[in-house]
């Protein structure tokens, strides 16, 4: 297999319950297969279930022995070799890419992983106890299946190492940053930065003055401002429940309405936590689902609360936007990207309907028609409206890749 | 006194530890004295202070027997009989006029206050335990000094009676709303809407179709949206503390720092109500002071917390203005006003410079000169920038006379 000549980039994002892995040929970053590995999707304890989608070819499914983390990434990694999705039973494998989701204040650029890093990935943890754990579990995984085989770690927070502290300070007692760190660090930041470059590829333009604001809207949710390919700012903050209405999330309210209810309506801080991470967005309003192809399901229907969940999805959306256009001084180009960004011809229409006055104006037809990655502006339109798939794993290839090479030059 | 004759209006605003009154002259509304009474002004404690200003006339001061809110507003309100800032020894007051800081769900316009009003304000008293009570004291002290005269209350929240369920309800767990009744109220509506009014007559034009943003920034601080007169939202919300930072309130935070503190860090409910209340905004950031002239004084001489502070409030509030914008779909009006919006030219000019995207271009040179009520907008700009001088007391007596106008004719 020519095009497999010079070895495969591994691609791992590891999440709390599940891992997904993806294999990309190193001097072309076209890829060649996809796996996830899911606790939840096997009834059995200790096991997982293993979809392989190698591509050009059937998928294979398995459950396999996956008693801890670690083992089960061991094990996915093995039969990743002998699917032939990786060349050489492994040993095809250049370098590996892990997802890492929090970077802290600090890390702005994707990192080489030794021991060190480790350790320093380590004191991340408290800021992403789910992920942050997992993600040193796969690391471990690949050194125990691949020695020697170089590991790239990006960082979801990186992409907002250089906002300013306006927008990374919260007007709460100094004290809080000082000593415990509570601070805006935004999330999404490989998807977004993913959809800057291409924003720029699609203008036509360098980065250099380029306004930008990128709507990443999924079952979790986050828009950022971007000037010149640097991150001003993001709508999560300290924690990834601040900003839009999402799937099961509430965003941002009032932070009376949290004092009230542990006060007054009895709730403990863990019942507040989950009716907040998981009872609300989209799914505390309509009562239906999170899944917001339902809810629009449901609004066609007439359900009104599907109606009403959506209204309020786009009102918030558009007024963010707003907040950020004006950050920047106006805006090139509002990017759509994600699930529902890039599926939701309502959604985007919902929101654009107002954005006139920053100078969005969308072309209702190419809306409906158009499929990422498209401009769908009306022509005279001075701001542009990019439609655009997002590529995550993509993005950590190619800079696994970039690592990889620039590593490679300095021996 | 001619222009006494037909007798006065008197206001009671009533704080949780101080009560404000104004006389105005019935036919004309022309302020005739104010004054004020205060628990925290006066060290024994079963006293309060009495500060009576008489326009035209030297001011009086008195230290007055207060053992409670309702005999302290009874002995005052005798005094500004005695002091002749009402006519024939009260009998010259035709109608009484109390702010009344919350009216709940459904009220939308300033009420007649009998009985059964009371009853019903009182059910209002869980959503603003401070004043509300205070404010039911404050009429049952007129009851007793004045019987027979007619009282007017005039509810903050009733300016934002017909603001749309997108905008009012939270993406929480709909029960919240439906059970807890936990939505957006909106509040300082007496200023609001009293804005919305001036600035339609400084535009010389009829509200209809006039798209205003007001931004009122004193020690707390809230912004409206405006279409053709009526409330489109507010940044406050189910409490004042949501929307802006304030003196020493957060505003809108990520909710998820909340939970943090909570469980991380062991603040209690109490602890953490204090420190997003009280210990937070531009006290929090500067470490100086909640006053926004003391922190632009240090700002001045250098100090960096105080520059940092006044950076994240002009931040915060050019976001909200973008975001209030685009709700509206773009504005013909910014209105400043309130302690901060009608005197820092600073303030102004931080949160102008990056709206020029939504049309709103300031006049520098404007801005450092002029005083309420005044445009300071370029000559060419597309939006006005009004700066008005609030009138909660003038707008509160022109309501109450209203009423009493109405009811004279009624019978």
């Amino acid at each position: 297999m020519t095009h497999r000549e010079h070895g495969e980039i591994l691609v791992i994002n590891a999440g709390s319950s599940s891992v997904k892995f993806g294999v990309y040929e190193f001097d072309s970053l076209e890829p060649l297969g996809h796996g996830l590995l899911d606790w939840a999707g096997s009834t059995r304890p200790g096991r997982a279930s293993l979809t392989l989608r190698p591509h050009g070819r059937p998928p294979l499914e398995a459950e396999l022995e996956a008693p801890d983390y670690r083992s089960g990434v061991c094990e996915a990694v093995q039969r990743l070799g002998k699917a032939g999705m990786v060349g050489a039973n492994l040993s095809a494998v250049r370098a590996i890419g892990h997802r890492l989701i929090h970077g802290g204040e600090k890390i702005r650029a994707p990192v080489i992983i030794d021991r060190a890093m480790k350790e320093t990935v380590r004191g991340f943890a408290h800021l992403a106890p789910l992920h942050i754990p997992a993600g040193l579990e796969a690391i471990e995984a690949c050194e125990a299946t691949m020695p020697d085989v170089l590991q790239v770690g990006l960082f979801d927070t990186a992409f907002f190492a250089d906002i300013p502290p306006v927008a990374y300070l919260y007007p709460v007692p100094y004290s809080w940053y000082r000593d415990w760190g509570i601070r805006r660090f935004g999330f999404h930041g490989t998807s977004h930065a993913y959809c800057a470059g291409r924003a720029a590829e699609m203008l036509g333009r360098d980065s250099a003055g380029l306004r930008l604001v990128i709507c990443h809207l999924g079952h979790g949710a986050s828009a950022t401002a971007v000037r010149g390919g640097v991150a001003v700012t993001n709508t999560m903050g300290y924690t990834p429940l601040e900003g839009f209405m999402m799937g099961t999330r509430s965003g941002t309210v009032d932070p009376g309405i949290l004092l009230h209810v542990l006060r007054e309506r009895g709730l403990s801080v863990e019942e507040l936590d989950e009716a907040l991470h998981k009872q609300s967005g989209l799914l505390g309003i309509s009562g239906i689902s999170s899944d917001f192809r339902r809810v629009e399901a449901a609004a066609d229907d007439g359900h009104e609360r599907a109606q009403l969940a959506l209204g309020m999805y786009a009102y918030r959306v558009r007024a963010m936007v707003g907040a950020l256009a004006v950050t920047l001084g106006g805006i090139d180009a509002l990017v759509f990207t994600g699930g529902i960004g890039e599926n939701s011809v309502r959604l985007r229409r919902d929101v654009c309907d107002g954005l006139e006055c920053i100078g969005v104006r969308l072309d209702e037809e190419r809306n409906r028609t158009a499929g990422p990655d498209e401009d769908i502006a009306a022509p005279g339109s001075p701001a542009r409206v990019l439609l655009i798939h997002t590529r995550e794993e993509y993005m950590i290839a190619r800079e696994t890749r970039r690592m990889a090479l620039e590593r490679a030059g300095e021996r």
